[in-house]
């Protein structure tokens, strides 16, 4: 299992602002959290600073390399963005999220995963649009993993990402996905899934009563990764008994561990 | 989905001492509240009331008369108390809790279901002891389903409860129930599955984190009916999640309905 924390990213308000300032030690505090809750890597997204988006990454993660040994997630719309990370992303395996079954992303992107030898969080979403079925899901993840195996990738670098399309758009997408992802996890057992949770979510109150069931659902169905808040307490808490009750915790030694850590909140009567 | 609200056990200390006291309006409130909370069945358990539990089973069901119109799941090893509960509830269709496939339990409860038209929970045990296994839960209730429905039991008045084994004593058991819970589902699926969620966390710490995320577990893998505490209110939060995310709910209406209502818990960020 592999969690990419989501903190680091401009779509959210402080991030924006302290990258705005140059705040390093904002930037730093977020690092370091999502390290000491159990991130495996760190996501960075500057994508909301169009123009001047190489330069941020660049500090970002000139920034991060100055706080933590985790390697990094580049996330990026922008090829050149993605680079510009790849380039000074030195501690361990990079992750690239993403690539997708675009002609003009493909390009793009395939060139960089193989210079940097990276993960690669691979997108269902083809030239003709976004998948609308579990069965188009399914298709498009079969194309991109053959594509991506013919290129020399190894299976354990692929994280299929099915597409979370939010529930409160039609009820059927949080099932179709997850429909996806069982198949994908049938046909190929050495490729991991990967989804970030909150998109489900989206137009919703409750949104974390959602988000994390979602990801048990996920769990249940194959899902062996997420792109989530890990210093989200209940998040955590949920996870760890997710894993527990699925018989991949002996003497459920992690969950009493984590929770005599005070690593998940004591709730309500206990 | 049915849910059997599971508070009036004379297990419980201050239920036990309502019932000592003969109380009434203690256990009207608790019965209030679960019907309040969306409970469609009340079980009644006063099995701690050896040698009394016939007049205690009587009063109970008396009393829960006065306050609701909900039917009783009446619950006992015993079936003389068994038939006292049963000859005084006479709101809806009973349901009985439950029956074995052990030789004495079944000439027991067996005429009891026919002579009160009850549904039925009918726990995976046989002679032979507890289920190991997922396959033998298959086996046991497939004799049990057989057995049943050639008496004249309707499937649709069925409840298989798969037995939980609580994961301190052996990380694989939750997940040999929910194996067992998607071939009975698949093989019956006029039949309904349920389970009491409290014993899986038996042992461990956060016991609440950890029932409600085999609820969630159990959903996925096909269990449709749950003996749990209505009032928990984020159990129910996490029960309508589920729900809204396996694309039960129009809209996601109930979910929001809930919501605003403050049915469920409003938590940390939201």
């Amino acid at each position: 299992m592999l969690i990419v924390g989501e903190l680091i990213n401009t779509t959210r308000k402080p991030v924006r602002e302290a990258v705005e300032k140059r705040d390093e030690q904002y930037i730093r505090e977020i690092a370091r959290a999502q390290e000491k809750a159990g991130a495996d890597y760190i996501d960075v997204n500057c994508g909301t600073f169009v123009g001047t988006e190489v330069p941020t990454m660049e500090w970002l993660v000139e920034t991060l390399l100055k706080e933590t040994k985790l390697p990094l997630c580049i996330d990026s719309a922008n090829p050149l963005a993605l680079e510009a990370g790849l380039k000074k992303a030195i501690h361990g395996q990079s992750m690239i999220n993403s690539i997708t079954d675009e002609a003009s992303r493909w390009n793009a992107v395939l060139p960089l995963v193989k210079k940097y030898g990276t993960k690669i969080i691979a997108l269902c979403v083809e030239d003709a649009g976004m998948p609308k079925t579990a069965n188009s899901r399914v298709r498009i993840s079969g194309s991109l993993i053959t594509k991506l195996t013919a290129a020399g990738v190894a299976m354990d670098d692929i994280y299929i990402d099915p597409v979370i399309v939010p529930i409160s758009t039609g009820e059927s997408y949080g099932v179709d996905a997850l429909d996806a992802v069982q198949e994908i996890t049938k046909a190929y057992p050495r490729v991991h899934t990967i989804c970030g949770l909150a998109n489900i979510s989206f137009g919703l109150p409750a949104r974390h009563v959602l988000n994390r069931t979602f990801m048990v659902q996920a769990m249940v169905r194959g899902m062996d990764s997420y792109i989530l808040d890990p210093t989200d307490k209940e998040m955590r808490g949920v996870l760890l008994a997710s894993q527990a009750l699925a018989g991949h915790d002996k003497f459920c030694r992690k969950f009493i561990t984590a929770y005599r850590q005070g690593f998940f909140g004591r709730l309500q009567g206990e």
